[in-house]
Parts: C-alpha cells; structure tokens; sequence
C-alpha cells in the first residue's frame, strides 16, 4: 500500500465531504494500492490542526460543522504549514486545495499550490481560480519541480472533463467548446420561465445554498468566465483571466426573453464557450487567438444543452476528429465536487 | 520516436480510413513520441501483403477500394502472419483488428487476438465480437502473456466510453447503463415516426451504407445485443455473450407506437442496457448478477437519449459517487471509429 499523506488547506463543504469520502472509499483506494491519511487540516475560521502521524479527519469534520475550533492557538497559517511540511521516504504528499474562489486573482489558493511544489508536495484542487488566473504560471512551475497539479473538480461539480481530454482524445484537436456551467443562473431561468420574479428566485436559491453569497458572481457571469478561461488555459493554451471572458448577464428582464424562448419551442440558456480563433503560432496577439463569452442564448429544444435543468450541466467538446462530444453530468452537487479530488489523488499518486 | 509497426487484419471502411487518418495525424503522433509503420494488411477479398520494412498502406488502400488485389498469390491468412511475425528490438507491435463482427462466437478476431499475444503482439480493435463473447478469456490471456488488449472503437462509434471510466472514474462504482447504441434502428424509427414505411426506409439505409448487410443484426437488437453484453462484460465482468441479452425487434408495427408516443410528447427509442443486480461475490449463479437487455421505451422529451436522431449516439452511466453521466456523440461515423483505434495506439504504446 503506498501511503499518501494528505493536508487539506480548504476545509468548508468541499472539504469536509471529501473527508467523509475518503473514510467511504476506503476499500476501493486499497484495492488502487492507495493508503491515504490526513496529516494537517486548515480552515478559514475554524483553527487549524497538524499532527504528521495522521489525524482523525471525520472527527475534524464535526467539530468544525458544528460551529468550534480543531487545534490550539496561535493558529499556524496555511503558508506556515506548508512551508514547514517536511518529505517523508515513505509516503507521497498531497495538498487538497478547496479554499473559495477569487476571480481577479486566484489568491490564496495561487500561493498555496506554488508553496506545495517549493515544499515537493503535489496539489489536487477544486478551486477555478488558479486555473483561470494562473494556469500557465503554475504548470511550467509543476514542470519545473517536477510535481503534479489536477483540478478536475474546478469546472464541472466533478464532471471529468479534463481527464477524458487528456486521456481518452490523444492527438485531438479541440477547436472549441460551449457548456451550461452555471447552475443558480440555470435555476434562475428556469424559475423565471415558469413566471417567478427574479428576486424571489434568487432569494431561494441562495436559501438552498445554491448561489454564491455574491450573487455577482453567479448572475453577472463571473463563475462562468472563470471556468471558460480554465479550460481555454488547459486547451487552448489561451492564458487569458476571467476578465478577458465577455459576459452577459441575468436579470430581471431575463425573464422575458425565457418565457418568448418557450413560446417559440425553444429554451434560453447562459452558454459559457470559447473558441480557437488562430492558431497560436500564427497569431501576433494572444487577445486574438480565442473568442471566450459567457452569453444567453436561444436554443432548440433537442440541443443537449436545452434539456438541462436543476443542478445538471453539460459541456459540448468540438474535436477533430471526434466532432461533437458532449459530457453532461445529470446529477450534480457538491459529492461529486469531493470525488473529483479523490479521482485526482488517484491520478496523482498513479503517476 | 519509439517506432511502432503495425499489422492491419480486416481491411474494410472502417481499416482503411484507419490508414489515412494515421498518415494524417503523423505530426500530433510524433509530438507524442510515437512514429508507427504499417508493416502488414490483411484483406477477406483483395489479398494480403507483409513487408517488415514498411509498406504503403495509403496505396493499398487505394487499391482495395479499386476492387483490385494486393500482395501475390498464394495468400497468406490472417493467422499465418500473424504467427510469423517476429520480435523487432526497436520496435513495438500491434494488430489492428477490424474484421467483421460475428455475434455468435467473435470469430475470427478471437483467434486473432489470441494469436497476437501468443506472438507477443499488443492488440487494439473496433470489433466487437470479441469484447462481447470472449473478454473474460482474452484478458486473462493478455494479463499471462502481459500484453495489452484496447477497443475503443468496438461500442460507441469511437466515443472514449472504455477510457473515461478506467481513467477518469478510478475508485468508482457502476451500478448500471442505459444507451442508444445503434444507429439503424435510431433512424428507423425516426423515418416511421415521420410515416415513413419499415421496408422503404429500411432500403433506404442500406443504400447508404448505414445498415448492416444482414437486417436481423440491427433489427433484430443484435448489434446493440453485442454492445450491451461487451460493457457488461468490461465493467460488471458478467461473463455473458450477445444471447445472453433480451432482445425486442423493431417492426413495421413499431411506426404507429413511434408516432403514438411522439403525439404524447414522449419518443420512442431502443435503449440497450444493463444493471447489476448483485454484487458478484454475492451472487451464486453468474445469470443473476446482471440483467440485460435491448428494449423499446417511451421517454420523455427531455430525456438526454430521446433528443438524438440520425447517427448521433450516447450511454449514460450510473455510477457512486458520481450519478448519472451521459456521453453523447452529435457526429457518428466511421472516421470516429478510426480515431478511436488511434487513441487506442497511443494508450497502448504510452503505456
């Protein structure tokens, strides 16, 4: 069994789901060769706790669920902990990064994975931001200390996106691609559609945990833009941020436009896409060489991103030669968020 | 470059579209460190050629579809080259299988595969003859003999189903798929849907190449048959053969339950699929760990296999953790298929 010492820098729904997880696949990780133990936790407002020969992570987890403090003050910071992770011969070390989202510059989580290479550490995230605002930075980085970085729960509630392009479309091209990524905006249509005031819908959303608590982030396209310029990052090697994505965003009027739309047979969506414009090595600006937007947009009704409701998503790849694969995830939620960093872990510690 | 020779049996569309896309996908191939050389072509009419040297498989496919005969006489079969083909140091080898599907024994790719092992020869194949009656034997001959045996393109036209859940799904759980899988039978009921008659657009397929020569396969469900029985095999190791699954044939009575369900906002599709019904270890005869079975349902509009028509095809998996992922490909066709037994080449060659 290859032990795989974990510290989870991060520790909010994400977090402690995938702690629950791991406990729940335990088995199937032994029959992968696979030992994993947690080694560190840190939270946001909760304490922070290290103990190299393995801590009880589920434990952890209540106690932060119901409201106390794992570990003694002062609390070490997640650099400090970091920095101060030292190599063990017998286990490979992994840092489980699920801090929140920012969009302008994917900090903290930036500097927590560039610390994890400087400390030889590998990095599973489930956060966008890094990916969206510093993608190139950090794989040249990865490649540069030969360490490994996954993120595919970034995007798509764990949808496995990333791996099915690395390993399942070798020697592809990808000229583009266009999703619904964005579930409280497509809840919001929806709702709207069947004649619920924005405000309302909105409010309910955020009651179910649903919306970001900055509601900007979901209705004005920032979640999205964040997740076409990762993937336009992975693919296309874009290097754009999420404010180089156009966007478009949900309102009130919206509401409108969705019940037209379904008058007319159709369905309104927010389509997050982007697309190869010039190859890279025959354009002069990298502004020119992808088109990346986040728009509403009519759709007819057997599109496959018509028929998505509620929590699913769906993303379009366009390929040659493959053409159009689409990989939709009809049941999505924070679950499948967790054992996306599980199936990286696996991944990582596979390599 | 790590040279890789490779020695085509079946020489067919779906062969020789395999030629040209390897010549045209020769610089992606070489970015990933691989440089393949076809060495050999078995054909069922037009002959057979070796040269350990390398030969000209675009020309010879030029020939075939020509009508005319490559190599000279006498011809060598399939198994005879095969067995004479020897260990290169500086090379890898791999047969690539794609003769046509017998849906009762797997034959004669079966004894091909096992041939290639025996020889110490690497396997990628779009059959899916021997996945569906043979694959619990053939892996374990490939696990003796440490070989490897690839069939991307065997199933899904070419969509990465096999590789998305060994790679992307590691320490996952199926409980169970359901899919449209054959394109036959899709167009059918499409065409009959629109009032079409069975014969006329029967006919109609098969004039364009759709259908399969001998209507039974796709009518009768066995095509899908074989594809439900080849997953259930990989990932459930049910140990069943095309027989083994149920069957309900489309009809010329199936138009009027097509336009029945069309008129209700439903559609009538054929779903190929499979559950597991007891953990295996549980189960005390092999029959009743798995049901099976190609099926004509009404599905709702929304449905992610109700909204595909013409050659477009998806699978949707039911998996712990990650529900209800569908994987749908908008743009069948034989070039996907090749592709996938490129994909296959590099899997297999990286590995």
């Amino acid at each position: 069994l290859q032990r795989v010492d974990l510290l989870l820098v991060g520790f909010g729904h994400v977090g402690r789901r995938f702690a629950s997880l791991l406990e729940e696949s335990r088995e199937p990780l032994a029959a992968l060769g696979i030992g994993p133990r947690v080694v560190g936790i840190v939270t946001r407002r909760h304490g922070a706790k290290f103990v190299s020969a393995g801590l009880d992570a589920a434990s952890a987890a209540r106690i932060v669920t119901d409201g106390g403090v794992i570990g003694s003050a002062p609390t070490p910071s997640a650099l400090e902990l970091i920095a101060r992770w030292r190599p063990d011969a017998a286990a490979a070390r992994v840092l489980v990064e699920t801090t929140p989202l920012d969009v302008r510059s994917g900090e903290p989580a930036v500097s927590h994975i560039r610390a994890a290479f400087a400390a030889g550490a590998d990095v599973v995230t489930a956060n966008k931001g890094p990916i969206a605002c510093a993608y190139r930075t950090l794989s040249d980085e990865a490649a540069r200390t030969g360490r490994q970085l996954r993120f595919e729960g970034a995007v798509m509630d764990g949808i496995p996106i990333f791996n099915l392009v690395r390993e399942a479309m070798p020697a592809a091209t990808i000229a583009g691609f266009r999703g619904v990524v964005n579930s409280t905006t497509n809840f919001l249509i929806d709702a709207m559609e069947r004649g619920e005031p924005f405000d309302d819908a909105l409010a309910r959303m955020q009651a179910a945990g649903v919306a970001e608590a900055d509601p900007a982030l979901d209705v004005d396209g920032w979640d999205a833009a964040a997740k076409v310029a990762a993937m336009a990052n992975v693919w296309f090697d874009a290097r754009i941020t999420p404010s180089d994505v156009v966007r478009e965003s949900v309102t009130a009027a919206t509401g409108e436009r969705a019940r037209a739309a379904r008058a007319a047979g159709r369905r309104l969506k927010v389509v997050a896409q982007a697309r190869r414009v010039v190859p890279r090595e025959r354009s002069e600006s990298r502004e020119s060489a992808v088109e990346a937007a986040v728009r509403l947009e009519e759709l007819p009704a057997d599109d496959p991103l018509a028929i998505l409701d509620g929590q699913a998503n769906a993303l379009e790849i366009d390929s040659w030669p493959l053409g159009r694969v689409v990989i939709t995830q009809r049941d999505g939620g924070l679950e499948k968020t967790a054992y996306a960093l599980l199936s990286d872990l696996v991944n990582v510690v596979s390599r």
